[in-house]
């Protein structure tokens, strides 16, 4: 059977159609589908990507009967366009360019105006009546040629352009005539026979074959394979050539050239937005030289035009059922669509043009849903700069935290309270952060450091805390406890800045805030993509006022409390070393009673916060050393207010130094060695419980043992647990509900989930940590590598950010089998940071989690992503 | 259907045997089957599990049937011993014990003696001519019966017993005369009668039951359960209970006891060997209060019944198979066997025996193969204290690398090598070792560190090199560079001391050591061993002299060449030093180039001494930091000798720092950052190959890309190794096969193992590291923890020491399977230090390792796990 290789599009007998992508490549089959439409395409033909296997199969030669049917479809071109190819009077030209199924932007070649030669260029020029133009595009196509099609070093053309203007003595290509492009012409010419031996083609059709021949060329050269191979694309057959008409904007007044929104990219308005240009090419709309005219004035200088365009306008929405960006033509008073693309938006146009959509009949509910990018609305939930504002950026850092913030420079975290407490706007400004700064990173407006990552301490609290924050300032040097450098300019405390954390940029000087409006398009959104969730959203939150933020984006619960943040506060932290420091078990327990009213009424602030939900507390997880200051003038200070001896206080610390802390003495392992600690934690959450229980609020406990790895350490806890739970029971006469369960962390917790979830009644996968051990790699020193990684291409992304599906994943999967298999009904979530992650949030759904637990400004971004996924996962099954 | 409750046991008549154990349990059993075998057996019956079952399962009731079947049997026993429980004449008296089919010392009941009243006590006194004895035997039963049947704290008979002492004035037992006892066992009657209401049972059928309830009560009490929990001994029915009639040894100068091995158990011989004692009990031949005499004399003594013990223990040698641990009673001229068992013995005689036994056709091959315990073989490869030796140990450690050593104290690795280059020997002494010790320690007869765990520094590197350590010697204070103290002993520099690292001793001064002999017989087991394993075992080694050693222990190649320890050595660490601080990538190379002739020298030993094996060179791995010395005075010493300021060393150290260094930049990272480090490593190895082979000699070299987590790195680097070994070969113009593979250590390299195994020719599961991460322990400081988990049954060992095969075990096996699916024929071994574990090593065998590898001394007794893993495997199937 004959296999046809050449499909023909145009308004009137089109072949193809956009379903046939895989053999026509995404140009060809966009093409043909436009023409389907009816709408105004230049018209030619596509040569399939089966052509391009053939090739490469076959030495670089063609089928049979593929010259004879390329021939064909040329013939049928010209007769359409009245115009025969390279004509020396009025000269069909043609683009050849290539288009394979998935895009892939600039690898691979293109060849404009084929067709020209001695000839036809003076029929273009008589034509077009400009001769420079004629000769201009002439050259043009010899040096594209030379270059693409017959390898010539582009320089070569460069360089002789450059002496021609240097003869004449003028900058710009404007200043060139047409005498002047004859003349490069003929240098061009030289040019081609001395580096290839062999004069310039002026046949066109040798032209035409030379050209398909360097497109199907082009899809093996070395930044093509490369780029598929980055990118991941495999399978495809090769590229199709396309072979298209060309059509002019510049051929005087009656010509034109624009790029229309079918809506307001910026607003999402639903009215026709764009502009335009009269006797101009594409590249004069973008290039700004001159100023384009707004689309609305084309219904005054062309009534009939822009009808047409508004009619095409409609059709394309309906067809594409999305807002388009389109690239038209008039030539000579006749339109031409020459592309068509959904169009990129701002998150908030994004939305109304979704929710307009809907209420228009042109999308489904779950198609408005599936519309926007859960990334996107990042953006609605920030404080930014006003865009009004001009600035100049005097220092970038890394983005680690969105959001803009201003306010008055202080160095260390204790300022910060101070002046915050006298209500002032301060930036906490920073070598690094530590656990010790909570308190000032807390009220801080905003949070830069020098040093530190994406994940860094600052990094991660300030995300926690929805707080803009710039990490890893280089430009940022800190001279003294009362003065930095920034960039160029040295600061003292109270120096006003403004941070954009979402850039990461730092300026000068006090910039005005605005707070983009979630506005009732916004809940509306929100409202169909909870019609479609099925998954829970959960937050990570240690404090009742984020808590509260969380609700109001809709988290159902607390994912994760941890309740170290809270032993760093006021005058706790003065027990908690008393703690460290006592010599028995007695001592500790002494200390511990001092904390435990406080941890008692933080915890009633939770759960009066989340009534009707659960609220995960995570019993505590850092190392001890963590709670002592570390130089020796803080321990000698500390040795004063303890009343213990500096020797000891020194001596203590470096007994509970570690080489890999990380790995050391913490999570479960702490509560195993001092089970008293756990003792204090129960009953301040089980008290709290049964306080807030007789206010009438519905409270569900739930108490996460941290860093599991053997299911004896679970055990051991759940008995402490439950131990001290029932004793208060009984106390009390009266209970609540309450359940325990445990982090998944540690590699080894995958492996044994089975025997874990025996009796454990939740899992919440850890997966910070769980990516750091199963990495090998520390979050905290990382850094130094992982960037060049990810430059190399050694690792698609940082897995700290997004979740490592193949490896962690597949550790995540085995222990959520594993933990049903004994435990059918286990409840199973995440709560590291790739709980607010779209594409992580994806995994946990498709692997079958409960919930996904993130911070509270990321709880709208899970609602969406988890909607997002179910759907995907439907229409796949 | 009736069944059947009670098994009879006699020389006559008996109902079991000893595949009968899961219902008469072990004890009964054996009984059972030396009385089949005709041997004289006390008689006595068995009261089946089945009964234990039953009893618990209808709360401390009997099944219809028993009773009388207990009182059948009972009288068959009398009728048999012509003697009655408890008569008043010459009462038959019985002893009551528990034994379930699973040995649980201790964990149960027994009561001796039981049918002891009033008037059988006068009856006993009367047959035994020895009212004493009759009376101490009477108070004993009570005093048993009262605390194990009736519950009455034990401390009331014994303070009865001590205010009789206390009266009589005597300090011993053997101070009190039969009136004493009177008034004592009147004391115990009252005490019984407070304490429960009832008079002691004079009725023997009633002391016969009631001792047959409190021993299958005692299958449930807390310390039994407890240690069915701890040894995970499952699916038991319960105990049975074994009645049997008592025999004496001191009945007068006819009777007598002993204890007898059927060969000498220090030596392997062929002897009979064994001590007994006329007129005794069997605690006294143990107790050392009289001095027993040689079992030769009891053949002048009484030859009949000499002759008659020679039979017995053919027989029983020929039964069990096995050398016997006999224990014997004479009664009245009579003689009974009151147990046998396998006997203990010396590493040395297992496997003099085994071999006999093969000889002399009772045992095969394999079964001697089966017969020596793996670790036993570490007593015959080391040097030991000569056991003449009489001392007194000063200090306990960590026993961390086994043998003895004599030398004199030297407080640094430099000294070390100054004093062991003139021929002296020393011992290390320091608070804990670190890589820049290695030249020191290399030198040393022994290493002995203050802090640090089984697995610190010094522990592993000691065992590597075959070395005597003891690590952790809490009594170790090191006071200056020329002072220590050792327990209460002050120390300086040139004092002779003793290492035992076996047992963990220090010893003040020089004791004689011996080195076990590898006699013929060694070197006739090992060739047994060898004809049945099938798995390969390597060695890991850094340096020709260690490979020489493993050689001779039978390694197969190198599993395992630690480069980084080449890179301390002499003059070397300053050009290491030099490519750290290098500026550039130039610099580095220039440092490198320095390094290359040497590592090539290093390789050539290597290849040598390994001439026709494999040898794995893995590439650098630790982090850079490791090079460098930490302490502002060696930094500033080290300043002066490169000619850099101190400012910009302490900035380069400052800036290698790591929080976590485990997880930090080493390994495949460093060579991905600085791929110049692999390259002059690649040269050095091919190089060497070359130099080699022309000298005839066969070389595999095997290049290891260490800590692979992700494909990508492993492929990068494959490439630059090829690249590079190709250009050499170019260059030589000459060519030698060799493998590029990679430690599999990261869990996620575990999991993506087939996609690693695409380029990679073979694994090494490297296990230090694969354990540390997939628990999350930190080697270095899990020691805080570790122990205390292993006390609380957290852990069942220390899995830096037996493989944890549940976790780390099953991603081994993920990544053997995922690895041989893309290439089948995979080889994979190991590499950490498990692989010279015998229960590890069975594992590896089990999941189809084509090898381990371990250290030098360790290489025996990986041969025979090795052998024994295939055995037992093949047993099963």
């Amino acid at each position: 059977m004959y296999k046809k290789y050449v499909y023909f599009f145009s308004k009137d007998f089109t072949e193809g159609k956009k379903e046939l992508k895989d053999l026509l490549g995404g140009k060809g089959a966009n093409l043909a589908e436009m023409s389907n439409l009816g709408l105004p395409i230049p018209p030619g033909f596509t040569i399939t990507s089966d052509v391009c296997d053939w090739f490469y199969k076959n030495n670089g030669n063609y089928p049979e009967g593929l010259k004879k049917e390329v021939q064909d479809k040329l013939e049928k071109l010209e007769e359409l366009m009245g115009k025969k190819l390279g004509n020396s009077n009025d000269p069909l030209l043609v683009s050849v360019r290539s288009g394979a199924a998935v895009s892939m932007p600039g690898m691979m070649d293109s060849i404009l105006n084929l067709g020209l030669n001695d000839k036809s260029a003076e029929g273009l020029a008589k034509c077009s009546n400009n001769q420079r133009y004629a000769y201009d595009s002439y050259r043009r196509f010899i040096q594209m040629f030379g270059d693409v099609v017959l390898g010539v070093e582009r320089d070569k053309f460069e360089d002789a352009l450059n002496d021609q203007k240097i003869k004449k003595g003028v900058k710009d290509d404007v200043g060139l005539d047409v005498e002047d492009f004859k003349q490069i012409l003929a240098k061009f010419k030289e040019i081609i026979k001395t580096e290839t031996g062999e004069d310039f083609p002026q046949d066109p059709k040798v032209q035409l074959w030379k050209a398909i021949d360097a497109v199907f060329g082009s899809w093996n050269n070395d930044r093509a394979i490369k780029y598929r191979e980055i990118n991941n694309i495999k399978g495809l057959l090769g590229t199709a050539v396309n072979v298209q008409s060309m059509v002019y904007g510049n051929l005087g007044e009656t010509s034109g050239t624009g790029v229309a929104f079918t809506r307001d990219a910026s607003t999402g308005e639903n009215i026709f937005y764009g502009e335009y240009l009269m006797n101009a090419q594409g590249e004069d709309v973008v290039a700004g030289i001159r100023t384009p005219k707004q689309v609305e004035e084309l219904r005054k200088q062309n009534p009939e035009i822009y009808e047409e365009l508004l009619s095409i306008r409609d059709r394309l929405e309906k067809h594409y059922r999305d807002m388009q960006d389109i690239e038209f033509t008039i030539e000579d008073g006749k339109l031409f669509i020459l592309q068509t693309r959904n169009g990129k938006r701002t998150a908030f146009a994004a939305i109304k043009i979704a929710l307009d959509m809907v209420e228009e009949g042109l999308i489904s509910k779950r198609e408005a849903v599936m519309r926007i990018s859960p990334e996107s609305l990042d953006q609605l939930l920030h404080p930014k700069i006003d865009p009004n504002e001009k600035y100049k950026v005097i220092a970038k850092g890394l983005p680690a935290s969105p959001g803009a913030a201003v306010g008055k420079i202080v160095f260390s975290a204790d300022k910060a309270e101070k002046m915050a407490s006298k209500g002032e706007k301060v930036i906490l400004v920073r070598k690094e952060t530590s656990p010790e700064d909570i308190g000032g990173m807390n009220v801080a407006q905003g949070i830069l450091t020098a040093t530190g990552g994406m994940t860094s301490h600052a990094a991660v609290v300030a995300r926690g805390m929805g707080k803009c924050c710039i990490a890893g300032c280089g430009d940022l040097v800190i001279k003294s406890n009362n003065n930095c450098e920034i960039g160029e300019k040295s600061f003292i405390e109270g120096d006003y800045i403004t941070l954009d954390g979402t850039k990461g940029e730092v300026i000068d000087g006090r910039l005005k805030l605005v707070i983009p409006e979630t506005s009732g398009d916004f809940q509306k959104f929100m409202e169909f993509v909870n019609e479609e969730r099925t998954m829970g959203v959960r937050t990570n939150a240690d404090t009742p006022q984020d808590s509260l933020i969380a609700r109001k984006f809709g988290a159902e619960g607390i994912g994760l409390c941890r309740t170290e943040h809270m032993f760093f506060e006021g005058e706790r932290i003065d027990a908690v070393r008393e703690m460290i420091l006592a010599e028995d078990k007695d001592g500790r327990e002494k200390a511990l009673n001092k904390i435990l009213p406080m941890q008692m009424n933080d915890f009633i602030g939770l759960f009066e916060a989340m009534d009707g939900y659960p609220v995960t507390i995570r019993l505590l997880d850092p190392p001890l050393h963590e709670f002592l200051p570390h130089k020796d003038e803080e321990l000698r200070e500390l040795s004063k207010t303890m009343g213990v001896s500096f020797t000891q206080l020194k001596e203590k610390t470096e007994s509970l130094k570690e080489f890999n802390p990380m790995l050391g003495h913490r999570g479960c392992r702490l509560a195993i060695t001092f089970p008293e600690i756990a003792v204090m934690q129960t009953e301040a959450i089980i008290k709290a419980a049964l306080t807030v229980k007789n206010k009438g609020i519905k409270v569900f406990p739930e108490i996460m043992i941290p860093l599991t790895g053997i299911e004896k350490e679970f055990e051991f806890l759940k008995e402490v647990v439950d131990d001290r739970a029932e004793a208060i029971f009984k106390q009390e006469n009266d209970r609540v509900d309450y359940k325990v369960g445990t982090m998944i962390e540690i590699p080894r917790a995958c492996l044994i989930a089975d025997k874990i979830a025996k009796k454990a009644e939740f899992f919440s996968f850890g997966t910070n940590d769980l990516t750091q051990m199963t990495f090998g790699f520390s979050r905290d020193d990382a850094g130094v590598f992982l960037s060049d990684y990810i430059e190399k291409r050694v690792l698609p992304n940082d897995p700290f950010q997004k979740l490592d599906i193949t490896g962690v994943g597949k550790l995540i999967e085995i222990g959520i089998n594993k933990g049903r298999k004994t435990r059918p009904d286990l409840k199973v979530g995440i709560c590291g940071e790739h709980g607010g992650e779209p594409s992580s949030v994806e995994f946990c759904y498709n692997v079958g989690m409960n919930y996904v637990s993130c911070s509270p400004y990321r709880v709208p971004i899970a609602h969406l992503a988890a909607a997002q996924a179910k759907i995907k996962k439907e229409e796949i099954e």
